[in-house]
């Protein structure tokens, strides 16, 4: 299959074309490099079936070559409220990549009728009133708080993903995508896993905003794909949940990192950020299970050291 | 000051050019009349201080010229099964003027320092689990069902409106619109008031769904008008609903219009339809009250007769 991905730098828009390469298929990767990184698919500069276009998905993909599936995940996906490429610094930005580029993307896959795979998101839930959260919670979203930038976009990407499946015909897919972590998450990306990390490869304390009992899970995104994948292979059109339903506390992540990482310099506790962080959300997997026999199988110990392995290696590479 | 309307020869938007008119502004309504129709505005062909654009709001807006307000009315809004011009009928249409028309209409007020005034709706509250509905409220949508095209799209728009004010200061409003009725509203819109006019001015009985006891809150247009106006002239950035919190049931609106009709042929009962009409809801109007000083004043029998004129006018014009 020769397959579009927009988001192709991205953190998990590079590994899907890692993925989809390796099975074989023909890749071409968009990004205008904004939260993406060059770094991240300069690995496949030399692959003959690996192209890069630098574009803006906001602006109209024109794109004339036969392809078989078009996979949308451009867009900022941090909440982090400092982290530069954050959606919170880019409101504007990432309106634009849920509207105008899900509806770019979903222009070429009808043009060429094309399988359509949008990433979307947990944040469609919002805060929510249900845990865990099934695909048939509605979500509890603010529509003007700052977040929205995301949260709407995302609702409205998926909204019309159903209008081009129901209308046009469009063989559609909608992932809804739980916290997933990996290597070329951006250093300053300003989530706990990069951020912990980040400080235990310098030899400081972890920094623990709150008690360090809140919880949270975490998906490899070698999982994640794996998911994504048998997603896009599937014929269903209705979103599916993929993350990690195990709950860790955020000590128990730190103190993980920290062993891993032979750090002895332990934790500090801070006051709570508010919602820079999502708040708890936890995948109700029973979809994703049933209809793609699909269920994360990468602990935590083996995803973090994978992950600190990068981190350390790209430390080393910049000394 | 000179304002720009997109779906200025819509419903609600050509009651607004009228009164703008009347307050000595200069006004220019921008429409494709794919829902909206240019008898709605054929008596203001004369006016010097009227001038008309066609044009799809979807589309990129070319106005150069100096601006003082841009409102943005443009959108199909019907949520009628069989309606032509109903929403569920102009699935794409309706999500590319919620994203593209609010986009491009930003833009605009941007360019040229205007004020922005975004047209929202109660249907962002989607079915609420809250009776009567605050600002506050975050509501209850389906993200991915067939009315998620327009709920959707209005929340899109209300979140990029607040992007544009915070990240840009373009100096905006929202008003969430709850049902309305008046004249101009169109015969086959396929809401309750315009089809039992209709029915009643043809002497045959008047069609409920249900039993009749579910209720219904109904704003007479130039109420509305007037607070649309006095939110435009206010400095107020969140949203303020505009509705009639009076509730009346579906029978009593039956009864009035036959009454005021003199139509003897009386009710016939049917099966209520799935979610073909919006689900009950009601505005909490406090924060008009108190920003605005506004409160709807027009009773439904002096609103009735008003629209019922109008019809028959219409109807007489065209023997």
């Amino acid at each position: 299959m020769r397959i579009l991905i927009t988001g192709g730098a991205g953190f998990i828009g590079s590994h899907l074309c890692d993925r989809l390469l390796s099975d074989d298929h023909s890749v071409v990767a968009i990004d205008n490099l904004i939260t993406g990184s060059s770094n991240n698919i300069s690995h496949l500069s030399e692959n003959k079936n690996f192209s890069f276009i630098y574009h803006n998905v906001a602006d109209y993909i024109n794109f004339s070559d036969p392809v078989d599936a078009v996979m949308h995940f451009a867009s900022p996906a941090s909440p982090s409220q400092t982290a530069p490429t954050g959606y919170l610094q880019l409101p504007i930005q990432t309106l634009k990549a849920g509207a105008l580029g899900t509806l770019n993307a979903l222009g070429v896959a009808k043009k060429h009728a094309a399988v359509f795979l949008l990433a979307s998101t947990s944040e469609v839930y919002g805060d929510p009133l249900e845990h865990p959260q099934s695909e048939t919670y509605w979500g509890n979203v603010d529509p003007i708080g700052p977040r929205s930038v995301y949260d709407e976009a995302k609702r409205f990407a998926e909204a019309l993903t159903m209008a081009y499946q129901r209308t046009h015909g469009v063989d559609t897919r909608i992932v809804r995508i739980f916290n997933t972590y990996g290597p070329r998450m951006a250093m300053d990306d300003g989530r706990a896993v990069p951020n912990f990390i980040h400080q235990a490869l310098r030899e400081t304390s972890l920094t623990i905003y709150g008690d360090g009992k809140q919880t949270r899970s975490f998906c490899y995104v070698d999982d994640l794909v794996n998911g994504i994948v048998a997603l896009l292979e599937s014929r269903e059109h209705h979103p599916v949940n993929l993350g990690n339903p195990h709950e860790i506390t955020i000590m128990e992540l730190a103190d993980a990192i920290n062993k891993i990482t032979n750090n002895t310099a332990g934790t500090v506790f801070t006051d709570g950020r508010t919602r820079s962080d999502p708040q708890q959300r936890q995948p109700d997997i029973s979809r994703a299970e049933e209809l793609l026999r699909w269920q994360p199988c990468i602990s935590l110990q083996v995803g973090l050291q994978k992950t600190i392995k990068f981190y350390k290696d790209k430390l080393a590479a910049h000394k």
